[in-house]
């Protein structure tokens, strides 16, 4: 019988086992086969347990010895120091894939270091990979299976999040927005960031990936794969323990040594992989990337309803490597024809005046259709009114900004501001390809990163 | 007769003349007699316009020198050839405030600049102070009284806005969570960032400002003003038109010559400024300043759910100019003693373990209360789950800081994370001093700079 490959027993699992799970299910309890259950997983569930019968309502083994179907997955969660025997035990019933999820390993104390080390030991023996310890383990939206204790959101995305924390599966939602596949490697013990990235690399679900890391190890891999993967869909990396206190923290934490951060920083710009140096980037950036066409150079037009946004774009412009486009000779006519005599038009591109005088969408049509047909503009950022139904119908441009940014092959960002905006950020983040921003510097961070990307993968094609 | 002070007459005037308006009222004709009318003007509001007999119900005037009664303000909004002329007639019924809205002066052409000269030289010969042009004016929620043609939500709130442009009239709720009284100086041509900072300073009702300013004339009276009213409340400052490109903007757009940015920063710096590099700062400063107590030092603790979130938050430490607090030999011992025998207590203070063995509320309790009264922590940030009713009663943590951030004078920022966070942040919000932040590093940021304003305010008032 063919074997199923490592990375569909982790991702795509049939059937799996829990090893030391509560007693009690229900809210609270954080019992792992309540979220099974109520993400509607349909492989097989088996549980282990040595003192009860029944748990949620399925009929547990006394030991993984009775376990009498084949199983891709064991979830491990049981006090330290049975675990290399549980390992062990896992071996004898043919299972090649277990996560444990507990602490108290490498990343606590002398005697977490040693039972870390026998359990993997246990695992070579039989030719078992391990994920953990110290994780939420493997998270899958689109196959129901999610193997974590906490109770999570399940939304199908195309967002994968590579992880040494569980803090990026219960905070998905706050941190990316979301999260199709994830992984949290743990301690890494045995499967590390590389295989993982290489795991999600070759899903096609997934569209772009988020890499949380305390640690890289195995450099060469990891630039290869980095490289690979980086080729398909881009890597969002977060490499935290960059600060003397976080390195440290970092080693008691998952048990890494965390490297001098210039050789990560060198070895990050090898892979194309995107660096940002906060949260919020990474985010933002998922966001960017799955909303947008490709931001193919440095160059942005920007429309606006306001001189001074204008002025705030244009400093960060220039803070974050892009620059505003010198328009093509006749890319002004349009909106200068609609404008008062007195009002300059350049880029920033002031709209206002030619608004008051011929209405919001006649002027910003024209505005963005001509800035988006310029050859010299490789990407946009406008600003949007939302003012509550009655204004809107005046004062709205979310038709305008949505048509376009589905006729051009360019990146739309937008900043929408005024009383009521919730209803017009809906309406854009429903239709068309634009992308909403909460404010004007994070879209100019994005639209650079993007650019930096397209730059990177153009040459690596050539 | 005593006459009303200057202030008063632009930030609470008792009766108003608008000069040009809208002939039609209602939902997109932008008529700010619909607006005051909206939000409960109780003063006199009168209306001059050459071709008409009545606006939104009321009489109208067919010149300034028909107006029978005292008028406090004059607001402006006519072609740009007649302002000079109206300025006098103005002069002549004793007006001693205008507001001049309209676009079209030193920011546009040529003619601009001479009409502005001009409409200045006729002030002076009455006395007249001018607002404007290219403003949206006053805005003053407390008052009931805008002179804004947009639509603006009224909000009583205690922050204060100074800016040179519309946008943070109308993008006040994003751009700085509201806004209770608010002046836009536009072009400066008279009334200028000084003048207005002063008034605001002296307002009772505002107990933080938002300062957005394209250009800083008159220095010697800026640094005397901003550290005076510096010594009262924060003023949280952004200077925009800071790159080249925005430089230059910034003199088309407000008619303004921007300074070299070094010396802007110099001179912040002495006036205890808190400068901010972007509009979301900005705002988040905003919040932070009127929610949460002072940061009397660079110390910090982290009670966190997550070694990974603690590790993100020492690297942002190191970036911000804060450290991680280095607790009193007993500061640790409550929550050692909660924890597993492998876990290590320290700061970042990781609490999960504790957690799991003795619930959220016994543990999160022991460890908040131990580290705000650690006499080595200036200040906290914290996490707390998000979960929806059923798991938040297990797991909930809001009650616990809520009562811990009254009982402690110190601040207490959290980051809430999980599947359903907005109850939690409400909660949080609604009651207690605990200041809820989007994201770790914002959070950081935040206690960073209100540090840097405690020194500099500690040092004056020595």
């Amino acid at each position: 019988m063919k074997q199923r490959p490592l990375k569909s027993l982790f991702l795509y699992p049939r059937s799996v086992v829990f090893i030391g799970v509560p007693r009690k299910s229900g809210p609270g309890t954080l019992n792992p086969v309540d979220n099974l259950r109520n993400w509607g997983y349909e492989g097989q569930v088996s549980i282990v347990h040595p003192h009860v019968k029944e748990i949620a309502g399925i009929p547990v083994l006394q030991s993984v010895s009775e376990l009498n179907v084949e199983t891709d997955l064991a979830i491990v969660s049981t006090p330290r120091e049975t675990v290399p025997g549980i390992i062990r035990e896992c071996g004898q019933r043919s299972i090649r894939a277990v996560i444990v999820t507990n602490q108290g390993f490498a990343e606590s104390d002398l005697r977490g270091k040693e039972l870390q080390r026998e359990m993997l030991l246990e695992a070579r023996k039989f030719g078992i990979r391990l994920l953990g310890p110290n994780t939420l383990g493997v998270y899958n939206a689109f196959h129901r299976f999610n193997s974590s204790f906490m109770p999570l959101v399940r939304q199908e995305s195309p967002i994968g999040v590579v992880c040494q924390s569980g803090v990026f599966f219960v905070g998905a939602i706050q941190l990316l927005g979301g999260m199709g596949i994830g992984i949290d490697v743990g301690n890494a013990s045995d499967v590390n960031i590389v295989d993982t990235l290489e795991w999600l690399g070759e899903d096609e679900r997934i569209r772009v990936i988020a890499l949380h890391a305390e640690e890289i190890n195995d450099g060469s891999r990891f630039l290869e794969v980095a490289a690979k993967v980086g080729r398909r869909i881009p890597i969002i990396a977060l490499k935290t323990g960059r600060s003397q206190e976080g390195a440290k923290a970092a080693t008691s934490h998952s048990g890494s040594l965390a490297a001098d951060d210039r050789i990560i920083s060198a070895v990050f710009h090898r892979t194309g992989l995107v660096r940002v140096q906060e949260t919020q980037d990474q985010g933002d950036l998922v966001r960017g990337f799955i909303r947008l066409p490709a931001m193919k150079g440095p160059r942005v037009a920007v429309v606006t309803l306001t001189g001074a946004g204008g002025i705030i774009l244009l400093d960060a412009m220039e803070r974050y490597g892009l620059q505003p486009a010198r328009f093509s000779p006749s890319t002004c006519d349009g909106v200068q024809s609609l404008s008062p005599d007195w009002m300059p038009i350049a880029n920033p591109m002031d709209i206002w005046p030619a608004v008051m005088k011929n209405g919001m969408r006649r002027a910003y049509g024209r505005a963005l259709r001509d800035v988006l047909a310029d050859p010299n503009v490789d990407g946009v950022i406008c600003f949007a009114l939302g003012l509550g139904e009655a204004e809107q119908q005046h004062l709205g441009a979310e038709e305008v900004i949505q048509q376009m940014s589905e006729e051009f092959d360019k990146p739309v960002v937008v900043w929408v501001y005024g009383s009521r905006t919730e209803e017009t950020i809906n309406t854009l983040e429903r239709h068309g390809r634009a992308l909403t921003v909460p404010s004007l510097e994070r879209g100019i961070r994005i639209l650079a990163a993007m650019m930096r990307y397209s730059n990177w993968k153009s040459l690596r094609t050539q």
